[in-house]
């Protein structure tokens, strides 16, 4: 049994396409092994991959090449939450098997309004029919877009119930009076990641495990730097200069900015191709993101 | 090339399930004839089907199953939209690979405040890659569910560019306006189907399709005598009695509500069963609606 437990700064690893928007493994390869090197976990399939635009066949096939590629199951936390309990089965299923060492698991999203006890059965049965002790669930916690909320009551429950299993949160409201409301919890052995690593000095302050970011994918080195050495001196400046180089990617659509930064600083224009319902920056917010990003002495070494 | 369009009533058909929560093709075929046999189409796989809740293969499977077991492919108009393009594509390629007359399509779902040029590549995307000239695509509009609104511009751009393929559109908005500036564009050989037999009779009036209703699962005769007989003497008396039973149902979690009922006049538990994340109805508000139903003269014939 794994007694893995993920810590530090994660990347919702960004999806390459080839030019038939087919997902790229040999890219998703290279651009997790650049991660791991810069001291990030890989959180693949999470909102910022596009993970909710891939099959269950194209992920599953994807974890199974990054794993041939050599890629540590121990850095592995892909999301397996889909709309359909079958889906999440089915994956979360998958991945245990092929042994990475958590999930990250969005509630079904599709139907609104649904109960805490929907969402614990949801929970439950697939914790049930993948009957595996070294399947450990991070909750994903994301109702800006999910439209799903997860209560306290429920993240108690799925906790008492399944303690073992349910071992962290990824919180993603974007308000960090609702990551303390997790901390208050005050579940043993229970890890609260922030969504941004604009609170990761906040979060690590109140005991948190660190932060599962989309800048991450760009800039781990700089945002592992804060986790590492976040109570020493000078964290607040490296904090600051984090929230600069993310200010600039949030002033574009998140995830075309990922890889259009991608695409410039590996020279590989590949890396711009975004599928559908999403779009690509248009070639003056390409320019313009370059332009920003250059001024402010960002980059991604060893690239 | 089947020059079948929809019209009249449509159900989004429930969907039974075994007592593992897998899907019972047997009953849903039964379901199914029975609709038919009361003069409705069958839109499975819409909102009201759980269809979200459902996997690709589990979707395929049910289309197969309910063709061999005799259902007429011009009746049937199930729901394809995913929120990945190639489960999209998947799905709807079956669908008219099987010969289904036409498919219901709601946008990618997941990510929010995507673009009008988003969705067109994302439908355009589909209909490139099933390429066949037996594809009806309806648009399914729902943005209380899906929050993926469709602007007028996206129909009216896709309607243009693929004349042959967008033929109509099912609004779910709840609000009539919305369904008016549907008729308003007049596009030709456009269905607008009502999402409500509620807005029926009005819908009729305005020159549209018919409706494709959840209610049409348990009261499809009523419905389709009001289609029928719109523009006649009686119809307003019609659509009043029409929206009494809807009001009853959608006193209740709608779903749950219509499973209970096909459970009570068909004397039938296992259809009571829903996949998480719905929870079926208390056992308070299954007898309320028992009752309600009762008081209301309410009938499920030759059920």
């Amino acid at each position: 049994m794994s007694q893995h437990r993920f810590s530090g700064v994660l990347a919702p690893v960004i999806t390459p396409y080839n030019a038939d928007l087919s997902p790229d493994a040999a890219r998703l390869g290279n651009h997790c092994s650049w991660l791991v090197s810069q001291g990030a976990g890989l959180a693949v399939f999470g909102t910022n991959s596009e993970a909710n635009s891939l099959s269950i066949d194209e992920k599953s096939s994807l974890l199974e090449a990054l794993i041939e590629a050599g890629i540590d199951t121990d850095k592995l936390m892909p999301g397996t939450g889909c709309c359909a309990l079958s889906d999440s089965i089915t994956l979360t299923k998958k991945a245990v098997d092929l042994g990475c060492a958590g999930v990250l698991m969005l509630p079904p999203f599709y139907y609104k309004g649904v109960s805490d006890q929907g969402l614990f059965d949801f929970y439950a049965n697939v914790i049930e029919a993948v009957a595996d002790d070294k399947l450990h669930i991070y909750l994903y916690h994301i109702p800006p877009i999910s439209q799903i909320p997860l209560s306290l009551n429920l993240i108690e429950q799925l906790a008492a119930k399944y303690p073992d299993t349910i071992v962290g949160i990824k919180d993603s409201s974007g308000d960090w009076n609702q990551t303390q409301a997790f901390h208050d919890l005050q579940i043993e052995n229970f890890a609260v990641f922030c969504g941004s690593e604009s609170f990761l000095l906040q979060n690590m302050v109140a005991g948190g495990a660190g932060c599962i970011s989309a800048t991450a994918n760009v800039n781990p080195h700089a945002i592992f730097d804060l986790y590492y050495h976040w109570n020493e001196a000078g964290s607040a400046k490296k904090q600051s200069a984090l929230n600069s180089i993310r200010e600039i990617f949030q002033s574009f659509p998140m995830i075309p900015a990922l890889k259009a930064a991608t695409a410039i600083y590996g020279d590989d224009a590949a890396w711009m191709r975004v599928r559908p319902p999403l779009t690509g920056l248009t070639d003056k917010q390409h320019a313009t993101l370059a332009l920003k990003l250059k001024k402010a002495g960002f980059e991604m070494p060893d690239l």
